[in-house]
């Protein structure tokens, strides 16, 4: 198994580790977002009717550690993307790092065979994997950019995109 | 050659084909945001001091191209984000199907072993390649993402994130 796996990771153009270190550069990035918003505007602020950027972090997190938990132990989530009991920047923050440790504790109970395998994500999405966990990085990214506009449109410096290498 | 390859697709968890599908599809999506503006919006219209949306895209393009050619080449081109020949989204959505084809076509020229390779792209990004063409890809979305915001604050309905699968 070790020769087979160290093979892989000289072969696949993306490993798991890889993936999940690009996705984890990406999750303190939108996090910084997050620290980088007002406590008000955080939860009011928005643009031509979107929703304020707290409530695209909790789409995120409604995504993140809930698609891994199915993954692995098969039990699915319902999709809760309200997050009712997040009303603070503290809160969110919170609820941001307690993801970032249990997407890192699944992903390591993710066997390399699992990751191409379709998985009704949440009863709804019908893919790979993989494939919906490229969706939930994909997706984390756009909503994050829409917050940097938010963050200039208040006149705010965002943090540097390129700042997860 | 042909089992080995067979072997790899089936364990990496994101074969060079699904890598390329993702990309392009996102670039299929992009395309359909360029084309939701208005052509004087498209120019000019900018929030809290950023690039008008024909500006990302030109950034996208000058990063989608010339990086493959340098992978399969070694050829650096120059960086070249302003690309002064295009002023309209006629332009912009031709430069943009050229390229689509380019990628396509460099993309098959990339040996499995080069994707890890370290390449110092524009003589600038000194990392493995497939490092470099996820900043690309991350980078697209990034920006398309900030595109949504303008076309909602211009009163335009985006196009489906989701419709790429």
């Amino acid at each position: 198994m070790m020769s087979a796996t160290a093979t892989l990771a000289e072969q696949a153009i993306i490993t798991p580790e890889e993936f999940l270190q690009n996705w984890q550069g990406h999750r303190g990035l939108t996090r910084r977002v997050i620290e980088a918003f007002p406590e008000k505007e955080l939860f009011e602020f928005s643009i031509g009717g979107m929703r304020p950027f707290a409530e695209l972090a909790k789409e995120m997190l409604a995504i993140a550690g809930p698609s891994l938990k199915q993954i692995v132990t098969g039990l699915q989530e319902s999709f809760d993307e309200k997050r009712a009991g997040i009303t603070t920047k503290k809160q969110l923050l919170d609820a941001w790092d307690e993801a970032t440790e249990q997407i890192n504790l699944y992903w390591q109970q993710i066997p390399l065979s699992k990751f191409r395998e379709t998985i009704n994500l949440f009863g709804q999405f019908n893919f790979p994997a993989i494939v919906n966990l490229t969706y939930a990085l994909d997706n984390e990214v756009h909503h994050r950019g829409q917050g940097y506009v938010y963050l200039r449109a208040l006149g705010i410096e965002p943090p540097a995109f390129y700042d997860r290498l």
